[in-house]
């Protein structure tokens, strides 16, 4: 056995995560997953839940099932809270999509600053972030003001701080980026949006469920997330929202929909929401999707971010240690920060034959994530992926290198990628 | 056996669509389900498509079920479009809740229409749709003009007329009222709001799987809709949008999500959003809702939109002959429209006393909606409700009246009506 195949047993016999594998659907256990930064895996619990949700509660219960699912929105909403995203109950839920909630919270920030009409975002943020900010900024007769960021290396916080000025009304970064997976400074960033006089706006699609998020100790605002990356909620689950607690009965939300009204049911003439975080609300939620989240969370929470967040550490560490020995010779570069601790549970690669190589690496049995035009995108999900998995992909793509077989590959990209 | 009884049985036996009950899980056969006006029934299609796509899909395909599922939105609409709505393929697709779709689309009838600031609607329409609109008024600087309606007869066409003029930009109606069952004019008044320079949005919650939707004859410029009652896509599925072909180009929706960018993968710079229906498209779909909404839509366009109005009608003159003959004697009234051909899939009677009597029929295995007040709705929806059920229902509604039972039942509402 090589010294590098040995820590990887090494890693698994001490991972206090270990047994989470058995939580989840695995099937093809010679399949190497490394996308569950894109959707997570099916965990046992939500199977069994969603049939449960489906075939009894939907099936045979019917229309009453609603007394029961009603709820399930804040119930998910408050164990995200609690066990996965270091706030208080009450001021996270389920709720749209990211982009949806991107777009409420962002309207909702504008109206809260009057006079001030500049968003402030970088262009390494996720496209759906820039977009619907850029609407805004359009719709509002503003400005969408975007920073220059280092896609392999992350936000830099000083270009952030020499944009914040008195005419700027938010700030909306991701915490963990999408390419690079290097984390933001939340906690100063934050501080430095205040001291601006403006408001923030985190997207948490690649930290929620992977590493801490500083919210409470940044003071932050406002923060949006999906629940199908880390949190394992399944295809276009519903994303979550929070806003700090002292702030929910100030703001008002564009979408002025039934949920986030107050007596809902009384089907009252005139629009009053409730002054908590259900405001943010707007159409009946999608059930199965809730119950999906709920379970997510709640295995996440479990575990424990710290936890998690160790080990998703472990696990990129221990892939760029298998990149440093086999893979840099071969024109691959690493396009994320090299200290864990400015990274997320990705780390991506750089080659100019990105999706070849991506192409490749699948035909082999290891599923990477390509990003245009010429990274690979490697999510070990710390819950279900285990070290001598990252050993096993990082030798096929060895070969792969080696034999350049990925030259073999179409150069023409899928139209889903 | 009575006469009334005997005609449920001829009924049943010349229902063409009786077979399609057996497409759907029922459970209790004892329960009587009149509600599926609010919640349609789990069929058998869905349940087995959504065990695929959960445990086989996601659970083992991960990722990859992505190249199936990010045309799901377009596949369900498309048979919503040429199977149960009667417009062309490429004029629907699934997306957000019912209210965020009213947003979107009302938004961009309001851009559409510069100089114009005015909505109108009814004060019968469904609350959140009032809600929505108001709020989007008031943030363009514009007005919500609120017709009345008699909340028994439906939208008085010419009452609405009155309230057209040049300032209006955008007429918004239900076609089938949620509490009354009223059908409206959707041709005459999408000609009436053309006349006047003015865009229409219909909101088909209630027509689209129940009756025609006569969108196309209109020459209609937008429409949303759910898929949870009629369609039996079950709870919280995503809603639908329908924009005529010819303006979906010339429209420009608020949220500007990036499943509505052209070349979406390429995560470009700037917004650049297609020019056809996925414009009005914005985050990650969900996609086991988006399955079910397929499979409902499959199963509604298979019976045919005419057979299914055909015995919705019937069913609801048959209940409405059931209430002259038994119940009108307890202070009970018919609160729809005596004629069939103005009235949906759906009737319903009022009482000062509708929430104990919705109570003491549920305790009686029956299963109607209260409507706040005053108000028992009742939803017997073609595709899985035999005439006999509607009679064994109202046999059980005429003991619960004659015995005054209700009385025992609490008067104190649910949350959740």
């Amino acid at each position: 056995m090589t010294d590098l195949l040995a820590r990887a047993h090494a890693l698994d016999a001490a991972d206090p995560l270990a047994l989470f594998r058995e939580r989840f659907v695995i099937g093809d256990e010679t399949l190497v997953y490394l996308d569950g930064n894109s959707l997570g895996r099916l965990p046992l619990a939500t199977r069994d839940r969603l049939r449960q949700a489906i075939e009894v509660e939907w099936g045979e219960e019917l229309i009453r099932g609603w007394a029961r699912w009603i709820d399930l929105a804040r119930e998910a909403g408050d164990v995200l809270a609690t066990g996965v995203l270091g706030v208080a109950p009450g001021e996270v839920v389920l709720s749209d999509s990211t982009s949806v909630n991107i777009y409420k919270l962002a309207a909702a920030a504008l109206e809260a600053r009057p006079g001030r009409t500049v968003i402030v975002t970088d262009d390494d943020n996720f496209p759906t972030d820039r977009y619907v900010l850029a609407g805004l900024a359009r719709a509002r007769g503003g400005e969408l003001r975007v920073v220059r960021t280092d896609v392999n290396a992350g936000i830099d916080a000083d270009t952030v701080r020499a944009a914040l000025d008195e005419r700027v009304a938010l700030l909306s970064l991701s915490h963990v980026a999408y390419r690079s997976g290097a984390v933001a400074d939340m906690v100063g960033l934050t501080e430095a949006a205040h001291d601006a006089g403006a408001l923030v706006l985190w997207d948490l699609c690649h930290s929620a469920g992977a590493v801490p998020t500083p919210l409470a100790a940044a003071g932050a605002d406002l923060a949006v997330g999906c629940t199908y990356k880390y949190l394992n909620a399944g295809p276009g689950a519903p994303a979550f929202l929070y806003v700090r607690e002292d702030l929910q009965s100030t703001l008002h939300q564009p979408i002025w929909g039934w949920f986030s009204q107050r007596d809902q049911f009384a089907m009252g003439e005139s629009y009053d929401p409730v002054d908590d975080i259900g405001r943010f609300l707007v159409g009946t939620p999608p059930v199965l999707g809730g119950y999906a989240a709920l379970e997510g969370a709640r295995l996440t929470a479990e575990a424990g971010i710290e936890a998690i967040a160790a080990k998703g550490a472990r696990l990129t560490s221990y892939a760029i240690e298998l990149f440093d020995a086999w893979l840099a010779r071969y024109g691959l570069t690493l396009a994320s920060p090299r200290d864990a601790r400015h990274r997320g549970a990705h780390v991506t690669l750089h080659h100019a034959r990105a999706w070849q190589i991506c192409q490749a690496w699948q035909a082999a049995k290891v599923i990477p994530d390509f990003r245009t035009p010429d990274r690979v995108r490697i999510g070990p999900a710390p819950l279900y992926t285990r070290f001598v998995e990252v050993y096993e992909a990082f030798d096929r793509l060895r070969q792969i290198m080696d034999s350049g077989e990925y030259e073999r590959f179409t150069v023409e990209r899928a139209r889903v990628t």
